[in-house]
């Protein structure tokens, strides 16, 4: 297992007139939380861009236990379960306030893309061999 | 079944660097097409609040097929496959290009909440009855 | 003078806790005009980058005169009040409620640049015939 | 004068597909830059508004003078140059580049509003007194 974990305070354009962080920008925070995962194996997604893969989403899964409020400090928990064996990779996301409450859990499914042709392609070699060591 | 639809042209702000409708974008897109859904009804989710309801969302799934690009008209189609028993509604979203083609497929469980105590109430009244007609 | 109007309704996770539409969210709202405005003439500004023609924004205008709520639609007056003449062009908005009050109005300066090599260029032949008709 | 710096690193859903920090996100950066202004005060602007004051912003200016990219951390610098005499305050801010490139410059004036009544009130006496020291 791999995991990581980061610290974002919700910011006043991100709530909306509930009072809540808005539903859709936890999408955000799992990709705050997943590019952080990736920076410290020791490279960075925007490296692997740079190298030609992109990783659109594929499929996302989001419960809502607690709403987040303005201000908060929110800690995104970011867990890699298991290496990918295919095309794509899974990021599991814990959400918790500054009381240790879990607010919400995220999964993200994303896939290797080839940048040029936009077809499918393996994790990439470097992201493998930083990975291994914790699996 | 309960179904409407509503068209949205994505903007330049809601793309990223792959070019891509953003995913964390799409809860937006869901929201727009459920706000709609209800106001074809006869009412308005806006009421809803005045009147001491809100409607966060409980879940959210999502399956991305194919991307969104900027400027593509998108159909978004709400449907309500059945009517809620509990504190709790789903309405499931499909996303549609100007070719027809299926881009994207969401679910959003919303609770009703009483506004004041935040409590989980029952579906008011008056969407009840706007509602059974269709099922 | 060239100018346009478009109808654009307030989305929930465009409001902030304030209950009023995020003061970061109206340059979409002026995305959406100009991007409009343009299409009016009969082009894209898609078309435009897809032959290598980028806009990136110099400089933003706002004045909040009104808050802008949750539903609200409203109406995004663009206009252009002058032929560019080097290689910038500035749009003013002004947006409206649906009772006819000034929320808003923002004034927007837009480069013209070679995607490819990123260096200032002129406003494209095409834009500037359809354009030379209105002044 | 006051002055705070705070870090922020751009995220991928910030980006537009120009491969540019996108020019209405901005507005979110110079408000984490307030925030963080007013907390190295010594309080916060969420216990301003629990105290029943709310600051709306009523003029922003932007000046956009080099792209900002994905995964950039940006140093955003919050400054006040004067205490406000009357019910409006001014925040300038001036973001920089890891090379300590200067990217971008904005004002914000924000009014001080009494959120119950939403009437023009003076800046809280809390506020002043903190801020005093400074100037």
């Amino acid at each position: 297992m791999y995991s990581t974990t980061i610290d974002i305070r919700v910011r006043y354009g991100e709530t909306d007139q509930m009072g809540y962080l808005y539903y859709g920008n936890y999408a955000l925070y799992y990709e705050v939380g997943r590019t952080d995962a990736i920076r410290q194996l020791g490279f960075t997604y925007r490296e692997l861009e740079e190298q030609g893969v992109i990783m659109p989403v594929a499929e996302l899964q989001v419960k809502y236990l607690r709403p987040a409020y303005y201000d908060d400090v929110i800690t995104v928990k970011t867990i890699l379960k298991s290496l990918p064996d295919n095309h794509k990779i899974q990021f599991h996301s814990e959400l918790y306030n500054q009381k240790g409450e879990l607010l919400n859990v995220g999964v993200t499914t994303l896939a290797f893309i080839d940048a040029k042709n936009r077809t499918r392609m393996h994790m990439p070699e470097v992201m493998r061999q930083k990975l291994a060591a914790f699996f």
